[in-house]
C-alpha cells in the first residue's frame, strides 16, 4: 500500500487507502489449500523418502517420481518456499524436519496421517458445506461405507494406520512422562493403545512402571511387535476387548488419548464413567486431546478438529478442558487439572 | 516438548529429544485445507454478507443460514480463531476485513475469487498428483469442459467473474497510480481490462490521463458500465478484440495484469511482441502478475499460482522478474525495471 490515501475529487469507496485493512489474510487463508495439497501430494509421491537418501536434481526427481517437468519444478520450489525441502545449487534436500517424519524409513515417519488426510479427508471436507447445512458425517459413511470398520478388516492397512498413530501421540506421550508424577504410582495401561507407543515411552522412562495397552482384538499383533521391538514384552501386557461393551482393566493410571473426542457427551460420559469406575481410590485418568482453549478463541487446530470430527463421526466432537473436567468431577473424580502439551494437545488429569 | 532429553537407558530412535525438530509445522501445512475450507464455505453460505447488517448469536446464524448446531459452533468459533470473525459475548460479528471484502453488498466485495476457489479449484487441486504425473490441466479441460468459454456465453456469470477480478486488482492498481511516473504519458490502456479496474483507478488518480480498456467483445458491456459508474465515460474507451489475433490498440503506456501467467513462453513472447509494436518510442509496458522473487525461493503465492496454472492452463505458469525482464530485452524494450507492488504482486515495466 502507498504511503498516501489514494485519493481523488471523485474519489468514490472503490478507491483503496491507507486506512482500510488489506485483503492479503482473507486470500492466504483461502488459497490455503494450494500449500496444503503441495504437501499432501509429496507425501504420496514419496518425495522425502526418495531425497533422504541424498540431494537430486530437480531434473533426477522427475525421472525418478514418474513425473512431467512441467509443474515439477515449481512444485519443488514452492515446497522451498513453504520449508519443507532446501535447495543448494540445482539441489533439492529434505530439511531437517520432513527428513525425521516424513522419510517412510524411519520410524519416526508420521505421514501415515497426511497420507489419510490426502486419501480421504481432503475430498471429504470439500462437502464441509453438506456438514454444516445437515449435521452429518461427509466420509464412507455418506455412501454406506465404513472406513474404520474396513480398516480393521485388513491387518496390512490396519497396522499402517495404527502406526500413524504413533507417529500423532509420540509427542504428546513423551511430554506425559515429563509432567505426571509417576512415582506415585506403579501401573498404568492406555485405553485405544493402538501399538502401545504411550505406555512405551513411559515405561521406557520410568522403570518402576508396568502396564499395558487395551484395543480391538484387531489390535493386538501390531501392539505385541511394538512393544517387543521395544524389549518391554515383560513389562507391557496387551488387553483386548470394546471400551463401550468390556469393562476396562484395572490399573494406577488409565490413559485415554485422541478417543474421547470421536464420540458424543453421552458415549463420553460412558467412557469417563468406565476409567473412573477401573481406578482404585486415589487413582488417576489422564485425558487428552487437541483441547480447546476454554475461551474457545485460540486453539485452531482444536476447533478445526471438533468439525472433522463432523465430517468423521456421527457425534464426535472436541472440547475445552473446562468441558472435560466439569464431566469428571460429575462423575465423581475428586479432583481435576489441565496442563498443556506439545503442539495442539493438552491433557486433562482427574484423581479418583 | 520438556527441557530434559527423554532418554533412558533402553533408548531407541522413537523416543523424542528436544534437540529434534518438532512436527507441527509440517501437521498445519499438511492440514491447512481444514481452515482454508471452513472460510471458502463461510462465503458460500454468505456468512459475512449476514453479520455485515449486524451481529448475531450461533443460534440465529443457524436459523438465518439453515444450518444443524451440529458444527456450526465450532465453524463459527473456528472462523474467531482465524481472524476472520470477531466474537463478543454470545454475538459473531465480522473483522474489520471480512466486513470489507466479503460482504456481497460492498462495492469492495472479493469473495469471487474464493466462490470460484471453493466451486472449481479446492477439488480441482485434489488432483494435483495427476497433474503432476502428466502435466496436464485439471479443471473442466479433463472432461471436454471449456470454462471461460462457458463463462463468456453466460453474461450474469461473466459479470460476476470479472466484477471478481476487480477485487483481486484494486490493489495493484491503486499502488501502479502511485509508483508510476505517470505525469510523462498522456493515454494508458489497460490489455485484459475486464471491468476497467486498473484505467479506471488511474485515471480518477490523475486527472490528465485518458485511455481504456481491451478485451474480447462480451466484456464490453461490463467495462461501459463500470466506467460510467465511475463518471469515466468520456476519459476510457472500450477496444474489443482478441490479443492473439488482432493488434493492440496505440497508447503510451500499455498495462498486462494477470495475464501473462496464463500462457505458454511462445504465447508470452507474442503478446510481450504486440505491445512493443503498440507503442510509440519511450512508451511504456507495465506487466503486473504474482511475480516469483529471481531465487524462487520466497514467494510463496507465486510459485502456488505456477501450479494453479498448471492445474487450469494447457501451458501457463507464473515467471520471475528477471524471466520477465530478459524476454522484453530480447523483443527490443530499450530498459527495463522490476518493483513490489502491495500483496505477493510486483510489476515489471519496459521502456520502448
Amino acid at each position: 500500500m502507498s504511503d498516501d490515501p489514494v485519493r481523488s475529487a471523485d474519489s468514490t469507496p472503490e478507491v483503496m487507502t491507507n486506512k482500510q485493512p488489506g485483503p492479503d489474510a482473507i486470500m492466504q487463508l483461502g488459497l490455503a489449500f494450494w500449500g496444503s495439497k503441495a504437501l499432501l501430494s509429496a507425501v504420496e509421491l514419496d518425495l522425502f523418502t526418495t531425497l533422504a537418501r541424498g540431494p537430486l536434481t530437480g531434473e533426477m526427481l522427475t525421472a525418478k517420481l514418474g513425473l512431467q517437468p512441467r509443474g515439477t519444478t515449481d512444485w519443488l520450489d514452492a515446497l522451498v518456499s513453504l520449508g519443507m525441502l532446501k535447495r543448494a545449487g540445482d539441489q533439492y534436500a529434505n530439511s531437517p524436519a520432513t527428513d525425521l517424519y516424513l522419510d517412510r524409513a524411519k520410524p519416526t515417519y508420521l505421514g501415515g496421517m497426511l497420507e489419510m488426510a490426502n486419501a480421504r479427508l481432503y475430498s471429504f471436507w470439500g462437502s464441509l458445506t453438506e456438514g454444516l447445512r445437515t449435521g452429518r458425517p461427509q466420509n464412507e459413511a455418506k455412501t454406506g461405507g465404513d472406513f474404520f470398520a474396513a480398516l480393521y478388516r485388513d491387518q496390512a492397512r490396519l497396522r499402517q494406520f495404527l502406526h500413524a498413530m504413533t507417529g500423532l501421540s509420540m509427542g504428546a506421550a513423551a511430554a506425559i512422562a515429563e509432567k505426571f508424577p509417576w512415582d506415585r504410582y506403579h501401573t498404568v495401561i492406555d485405553i485405544g493403545a493402538a501399538e502401545g507407543c504411550v505406555p512405551a515411552q513411559l515405561t521406557l522412562r520410568h522403570p518402576h512402571l508396568t502396564g499395558g495397552g487395551f484395543d480391538l482384538p484387531a489390535a493386538g499383533p501390531a501392539f505385541e511387535d511394538y512393544v517387543a521391538s521395544h524389549g518391554l514384552t515383560s513389562r507391557l501386557r496387551f488387553y483386548p476387548g470394546d471400551f463401550f461393551t468390556d469393562p476396562l482393566p484395572r490399573a494406577d493410571v488409565l490413559v485415554m488419548g485422541h478417543i474421547l473426542h470421536d464420540w458424543s457427551l453421552e458415549q463420553k460420559l460412558a467412557l469417563l464413567r468406565q476409567a473412573h469406575q477401573a481406578l482404585p481410590d486415589g487413582g488417576a485418568l489422564i485425558v487428552y486431546d487437541a483441547i480447546i482453549d476454554d475461551d474457545r478463541t485460540t486453539n485452531i487446530f482444536g476447533l478445526l478438529m471438533s468439525l472433522n470430527m463432523l465430517i468423521e463421526t456421527p457425534a464426535g466432537f472436541d472440547y475445552t478442558a473446562a468441558d472435560c473436567r466439569s464431566w469428571m468431577a460429575d462423575i465423581g473424580f475428586r479432583d481435576t487439572y489441565a496442563e498443556p502439551l506439545p503442539g495442539p494437545d493438552s491433557m486433562v488429569v482427574g484423581i479418583k
